[in-house]
């Protein structure tokens, strides 16, 4: 595309670069933006910036937060449990569920030999060395990981890792989604769903 | 959603207020920066920052670019036609086709009642004064407004408008676009299609 603007060009091409955004939606993007007050850009630009700037990871947890001690230590949550994941997106979105009130351990990615992505580039050794000082105050490492090859591994990886420690290594139930029908289930979940079944308490 | 973290929470609201990206999406954005080294970030704010200072539109034909004037006094456009559009995203889809090398003239909007845009808000004004002060260079207005009510009303408007002046006044064909079924085309193209058949040159 010919945007006979420098100007224009260049704000285009640093915003496709983002994931997901091609040169026809930055092109909208400019556009609006250059509709839009001149303070509407600079607001958006101080954020990013500042952002960039201030935001740190947690020493304990690695979530990133404003300070490098989040709410990970504080009393509100439980000291017992430790949530595996693998990016900071997980920890929003099950804190949103309301239905878990303990720690989170961010890894930072997962173990991916394709990507190139080895468990030393992972905060695993951090986790490890967490439940190592806890000495015995964590009782349960729940691991709420993909259910791909990938996130399987990490989930191996870490759990072998922590076998001499005595706590219990978890995995949040894979199965049939709530509200989806069985017959457009795909076979290998469906599967799961049965071998994973879990027994009514009558 | 809670972020834990103002941070992350200004930075997602800013960018959701574009239009088109969503909390989630502006999310993923942000974790993407911040995966990302420093400069990228200082990179895209600069851009934007440059731009909404910077960019200014030209004074002929209120397309936007690096300076007041554009190319559209140059020689290598045909001085003769002038091509309507709405906005300057019409000029860049125009231009890319290779198709035409006449000048352009932005109208900024197209005439709405509903969404409040009247004649008055738009560049039309300015277009007329334009056809008056080529006295007769001028020779055709090509409408390439977008065919909807208000595109068709704003077309009528300028033509109206410019009656009073030796210019041929047309608009884009509409019809079947090239390469699709005419089975899968709505009716109202369809029929305007055949309304505005071409003979052949046998």
């Amino acid at each position: 595309m010919n945007f006979q603007s420098k100007l224009i060009e260049n704000a285009v091409e640093e915003i496709a670069k983002l994931p997901g955004i091609g040169k026809k939606t930055a092109l909208r993007l400019v556009l609006h933006l250059l509709k839009q007050e001149e303070q509407s850009t600079s607001l958006l630009t101080d954020s990013l910036l500042k952002l960039r700037k201030e935001i740190k990871a947690c020493k304990t947890c690695y979530m990133i937060g404003d300070t490098e001690e989040c709410s990970c230590g504080k009393e509100h949550r439980d000291q017992s449990v430790i949530c595996v994941v693998e990016d900071i997106r997980d920890v929003i979105a099950i804190d949103n569920t309301a239905q878990y009130r303990g720690m989170f351990h961010v890894l930072g990615g997962i173990i991916s030999p394709i990507e190139g992505v080895s468990p030393k580039d992972l905060n695993i050794e951090a986790l490890i060395e967490r439940v190592h000082e806890a000495a015995g105050q964590v009782k349960e490492i729940i691991m709420a990981l993909p259910s791909t090859m990938e996130g399987d591994t990490t989930a191996y990886y870490i759990g072998k890792k922590l076998k001499e420690y005595k706590v219990k290594v978890s995995t949040i139930a894979r199965g049939v989604p709530i509200g989806s029908e069985l017959e457009f289930t795909d076979e290998i979940t469906l599967g799961r769903s049965i071998q994973s079944r879990v027994n009514y308490d009558l």
